[in-house]
């Protein structure tokens, strides 16, 4: 496995790879990888005859107030892990590399797509993220990308990014990975004291309620979100951001569950804020 | 040479090439070509193993009080005129191929750049061509890509918008060609009636003069620019919407003329907008 901190770096070795005919596999991360992200991985060393991971905290899609400089590292257990899960290059660029100082160009979607759920308490965002996306899609030129289900939101806008910029990539979006008693793998869990940790469990409880009432048989969108919010406000270190019931293609608001309906909180325990969600099958 | 009207036959296409370690190059065009496309498309030729020419009157760089409806197109001259220069590939989709109904990704540079010289007049047409480019970039992925001289704002742009986007892709500026009187080739210049036509002429003047002054020592912005509105405006059917001496890179207007100094302008000859500028060696 080879390790590139330079954008040329990376574009001979995919040049070389693809002049032979191989097909290329990106996981774009922001570090500190966890089960969630070697899960996307193996699934794209599965997929492509080569797996680039790029590990890269983006500046631009965090706000001013936000958990950028408190963000967690560790490249070493990030490289130790690409490797045994079969990665072929992780590409660790530091933040001059990507961006020039005088840097201004962004891929921004103009709908309320990115304005719902995350978008409103995060409003640039998602712009940081479609513009830190397509710069790595224009660096390693992947045949798929694979990103994680749990960043739903991101997922929904990235492959819509791709249909609008008509970029010839493949998105897979990978399952939730959950720790043993369901919470899901982030790797802002580690904020957590001790007793947020517990407390942070009324997400997924909350996804397994909603998930229950919807499979016995409710359709009404504000009965199940209701329900889903009453179970968190139960636990006092919980304080709601978000919980809403989506079209999981255009993001915005349903009334009834439907197939393909997604239901996304965000919810902060203590400073730290945690999202999960389910879609209906 | 083939014509291509899906965006897939062109992905199938230039993937073969690269299989087989060819390069290509990218012309894009909004059709109606003349002596100044040609002379692109020969370039391409020459630099790139492969040569890929766009012919797509882009929707999304017009604004509705704008021309889009009556730009002068000729597909079947365009063709024969690219199979004549060395073409491979003719890429001529229909706006639905390029742009879905619901689309909304926008590729913008938020800086004073777009904003400057045309974009005062044309708000949202830097934030159409980028879009459309990196679509065409998103396509093609084409090894370097050949944009006329005469666009001088729009070809700043381009390079900008690859330095941000980490686009692999070298930008070529080819030089303007211009009719055997000096009026600068354009598919615009099939607007002007006979009188028109004549009175066009006040821009290749305008050019010579201002190239004429600074050769003989003057470097005060100010004076070149008022003396070059003066010959404009001695012509009755001309009318200035800018000239300016400005930054070749930045775009941001100078007060000194020096070494990379663009002196650019648009002036209405009657209904028609044409643009002319020349670069300070």
């Amino acid at each position: 496995m080879t390790v590139a901190t330079k954008i040329s770096e990376v574009r001979q070795q995919v040049k070389d790879w693809k002049r032979n005919g191989l097909t290329v596999g990106l996981v774009p991360t922001m570090g500190y990888l966890h089960e969630g992200h070697a899960s996307l991985i193996k699934t794209s060393v599965e997929h492509c005859d080569k797996t680039v991971v790029s590990v890269f905290l983006n500046p631009t899609q965090f706000a001013p107030n936000e958990d950028l400089e408190s963000y967690p590292r560790d490249f070493d257990n990030d490289k130790k892990l690409c490797e045994e899960m079969g990665a072929d290059l992780v590409f660790h660029p530091e933040v001059s590399e990507m961006y020039d100082e005088d840097s201004s160009t962004f891929v921004e979607i103009l709908s309320d797509m990115p304005k719902q759920l995350c978008g409103k308490t995060r409003p640039i965002h998602f712009r940081g993220v479609c513009t830190v996306v397509s710069k790595l899609f224009n660096i390693v030129t992947p045949d798929k990308a694979f990103f994680g289900e749990k960043d739903a939101q991101q997922l929904a806008i990235i492959r819509k990014m791709v249909k609008d910029m008509s970029y010839g990539i493949e998105i897979i979006g990978c399952p939730i990975v959950r720790e043993s008693d369901g919470l899901a793998k982030s790797s802002r869990n580690t904020y957590l004291s001790d007793e947020e940790r517990k407390a942070a469990l009324c997400l997924s409880k909350a996804v397994n309620l909603g998930k229950e009432i919807i499979a016995n048989g409710e359709k009404n969108a504000e009965t199940v979100i209701s329900k889903m919010k009453e179970l968190i406000n139960n636990e006092p270190l919980a304080k709601i951001d978000y919980v809403e019931a989506v079209d999981g293609v255009t993001m915005n608001p349903v009334k009834e569950i439907k197939e393909n309906t997604l239901v996304a909180m965000a919810v902060y325990i203590g400073k730290t804020r945690l999202i999960d969600n389910f879609s209906v099958k």
